[in-house]
């Protein structure tokens, strides 16, 4: 009964005080819990059958369409069936677009259809298209170098591949062509942007994006083409002879409007005050069905904490899945729920996030004060049987938790193989076929041992400082 | 000098009594030749150049269209280039028809879109579309089995899969479903047809393809969908409810119009008269750029020619490289061809294509006499080093062979890996990148010794009955 010693602004005191007192915060008895659940999560196909729900019964749900407001009854309605005990939504606002068609054909010299995409947000071009020479850069900083007289009036081609890591870390590098690569071309009066998809496939899908949109006076239609659209075009200008593209493009910018952060609790018996956030995002892009980005992450987090409501008695303090909106556009749906619940954050305890895919969990980063480093090595004796091994303290617990993380809030990162992540990120190919069962098994198993003791033990995180 | 005793009339006598002669009809100097030609293959990218000169500066080229129009001035410029002794075309008569836009959306109970696109040569939906429901039938039999009132009016759905296996098998068993299933929807009064995509692959791509449409009476739109698309249909008829579909599909039939089938020789220095045909075929659908289909096998027998035009002589006979038209909807360049060519025909000694992507090579199939398997032994001798086995002797030598060899012109079967050719098959993703440039190196290696050691050779290879 230490729990009294716990107070809000007393937090971490307390926390260092109860740490000095047991040298091992979870007890015996709670190990052996997280343990049965990650058995009994390796046996089950529940997480799969969710990620079949939402992708068949939903499908792309763009955030602020109706496929968004269909997604947010789905997961008020599955939450519910999973005896959560609190269900509710949290209202955000939103920007809203609507994606029309995007052709683009070479006219010269070799007359030939180019499959492309828009990227989030971007412009039309005029009525009937426009057709304008190609110029390319090897990346966006050669772009942004380049004299304005060399981009005007052209169509500006960023080439640069992106590698293949099963980090992930191969995206950083080529990322800013697509966030960045519009207002760079429309500082220089290009007459439109096209990049090499952000992507590690070779097949024929452009990869679609969100960009900095943000005080752009004149905006111009930003593209992506396909990696193998991308390599026909380098070889026409590799033949040296002008290339001269035709682009129509059609989009929509609609009105700012609403959607919503969907909540479900399992209160804690407790400290129902305490709340560990576990959470996914529940928009998508609106080209494929979000099986991946992030279906899978909606599957774990939803059966994480099904499994551990059905126990026969709640945890200690409260487990809270936050499935966030809008995270496709800039993380919206996580800024204002930070915003919104700034004097209780103090009283979360630790968020995690599961938004890189269905690979299989290979590394168990955190985010956690030193002194408490002691917590992850015990859930390391449960998740290593797994195939986990124990990685950084820097993790930023996933893109919608890193909002929390800025707060000082901790973090764990269950990480995920993403080897063939970026195959399938932000394209129509981004459907249920591509989440393999087992996987997602696995990653049930590592997220139920996490998260029941995240919620169980005793004792408090602390916070970590920004700086950290 | 045994030749004079080859007349086009006696031919098969006259080679009987050849082949009694010579237990063994390759020279060692041939095979010397041929070994030598089969190592520099092995060594050259020339053949993935031509092919991504192809893919790039033409790209897709379906019979008829402005594409195949430049597919054939490529074709004639390009086996100049590479030093034939004669390049002409032969003028075919070909349908035409235009892709225009193929949108289907699922209306209810779960509104989303779906990845469709028409089959060869398929009409439009009424102006504003079509909306239906869906009659699920898992084949073609079933569906021509099944009461009219049970399909009037809706959109039949056929929904079976390929099986993926090395030689293409899995292909023969579900092509019905596209090359039949219109027909009969049409007849049963449907309002449409789709058909789970004849391919192997897992991504958001519809396969297109040949349909019987003649005598048809009131043809309907017929659409295939991609494998992820059909599952999704799938899995929201399981769930019970009536599935309505909206169609809106917009496309154009035009006149016949002209088509060529291109050929490039290397003339026999002793019996010019005598042809060895290596074929590939120039058109292509007109959704990817035609990389395997059949952008290789252009590649692959412009090269293989070009190495033989360059040695010190001729070969004994002439080798005649035919670039057949039209072939994706319905072999229709080389049925005029072996109509125009009928004359001809007893002096063809055989025909062999390349038409099923650039997959390794593993199997040497024939039809030849019994009595000239002497011949293949030879081959094999050098064919076996780059890992190729002995087949069967029911090759018909590739699609456009076929109609050769049902004339009674013997063939060989250069057989490719076909493991993942139906997953790219007729798609947009039918692009340069899915050629290995190695494998085409052992592809041009195995049809060099072929192709020269056929047109080398003392002796005739004699007819084969077409019931063989």
């Amino acid at each position: 009964m230490l729990k009294p010693l716990l107070s809000l602004t007393g937090g971490i005191i307390a926390t260092l005080a109860v740490s000095a007192l047991h040298a091992k915060p979870l007890s015996d008895e709670d190990l052996s819990v997280a343990e049965v659940l990650r058995d009994r999560a390796l046996e089950s196909s529940d997480a799969y059958s969710i990620v079949e729900s939402l992708t068949v019964e939903v499908g792309p749900r763009p955030a602020g369409s109706a496929g968004d407001q269909r997604a947010v009854a789905w997961a008020q309605e599955k939450m519910k069936e999973l005896g959560f005990d609190r269900v509710y939504t949290e209202q955000i606002e939103v920007p809203r677009w609507n994606r029309g068609h995007a052709h683009a054909r070479v006219v010269s010299p070799f007359p030939q259809p180019l499959i492309v995409t828009s990227l989030g947000y971007s412009v039309g071009t005029p009525e009937g298209g426009l057709t304008a020479e190609i110029v390319e850069f090897p990346d966006v900083e050669a772009l942004m170098k380049a004299p304005a007289r060399k981009v005007k009036g052209k169509i500006a081609f960023i080439n640069k591949r992106m590698e293949r890591t099963r980090t992930g870390e191969g995206y950083g590098p080529v990322v800013g062509g697509r966030s960045k690569g519009m207002r760079a071309a429309a500082e220089k009066g290009a007459a439109a942007l096209m990049i090499r998809s952000v992507g590690t496939d070779s097949d024929r899908f452009a990869h679609t994006g969100m960009m900095y949109i943000e005080g752009v006076q004149d905006p111009v239609p930003a593209l992506a083409l396909s990696a193998p659209d991308a390599n026909l075009l380098e070889a026409m200008l590799k033949r040296g002879k002008p290339v001269q593209v035709k682009l129509d493009v059609h989009n929509q910018r609609l009105e700012d409007g609403p959607s919503f952060n969907v909540v479900g609790e399992i209160t804690g018996r407790e400290n129902p005050e305490e709340v560990m956030i576990i959470g996914a995002h529940l928009d998508s892009w609106d080209e494929g069905t979000g099986a991946l980005d992030d279906g899978a992450g909606v599957g774990v987090v939803l059966e994480t904490a099904r499994m551990i409501a059905e126990l026969p008695q709640r945890p200690r303090r409260t487990l809270r899945v936050v499935l966030f909106g809008a995270e496709e556009i800039g993380l919206v749906g996580a800024k204002q729920y930070v915003e919104a619940h700034q004097d209780e954050l103090d009283n979360i305890i630790a968020v995690s996030e599961s938004d890189f895919g269905a690979g299989k969990i290979w590394r168990f980063d955190t985010r956690l004060p030193d002194s408490r480093f002691d917590i992850a090595d015990q859930m390391m004796q449960l998740l290593a049987p797994l195939g986990i091994e124990r990685g950084n303290n820097k993790s930023s617990g996933g893109p919608d938790s890193s909002v929390f993380v800025a707060r000082g809030v901790p973090a764990f990162g269950l990480y995920q193989d993403g080897t063939d992540y970026f195959d399938y990120h932000h394209t129509p190919n981004d459907t249920l076929d591509k989440v393999d069962p087992e996987n997602l098994k696995q990653n049930v198993a590592a997220w139920v041992v996490m998260s029941f003791l995240a919620t169980e033990m005793e004792g408090d995180l602390g916070r970590v400082p920004t700086e950290h």
